[in-house]
């Protein structure tokens, strides 16, 4: 059983209107301090399989669904469960 | 300069249609070994601050604004950048 933490992000290239009003609010709350907000989804995934059988589904998950490979990057991390 | 990442998911209690669809998507591309899946939101927020003074804002930030405190958890992490 391993975990995996998926996180998904655009890239640097692709204007982000959600980041800029979540920018501009907080900005708003009185929070000065912050510089850089950047947002994303994020994917909890528990797989009963072996680590590199794992490793390769979180792989082929994150290119067929979890992500849009042509506007978005993905990183992850396995734990053992 | 602190860099927060701030994760935000649905309670446990709390009905996730999204992460069932998902789910059920995964299974029929062939992904028999997933076992459970959540989803939530991702946030990396960089702040020109001090420790203590970043740790309060982005407490304070969740709570008014990046999470939904009634329906969904939140857990973060603070780095020096």
């Amino acid at each position: 059983m391993y975990r995996a933490k998926v996180y998904v992000t655009y890239k640097d290239s692709i204007l982000d209107p959600q980041a800029e009003a979540i920018t501009t609010a907080l900005h708003q709350l009185d929070f000065p301090e912050l510089t850089q907000l950047t947002c994303g989804k994020y994917f909890e995934l528990v797989l009963d399989t072996t680590r590199e059988k794992a490793a390769l589904a979180v792989e082929q998950m994150c290119q067929k669904l979890l992500a849009n490979v042509n506007m978005e990057s993905y990183r992850y991390e396995l734990i053992a469960a």
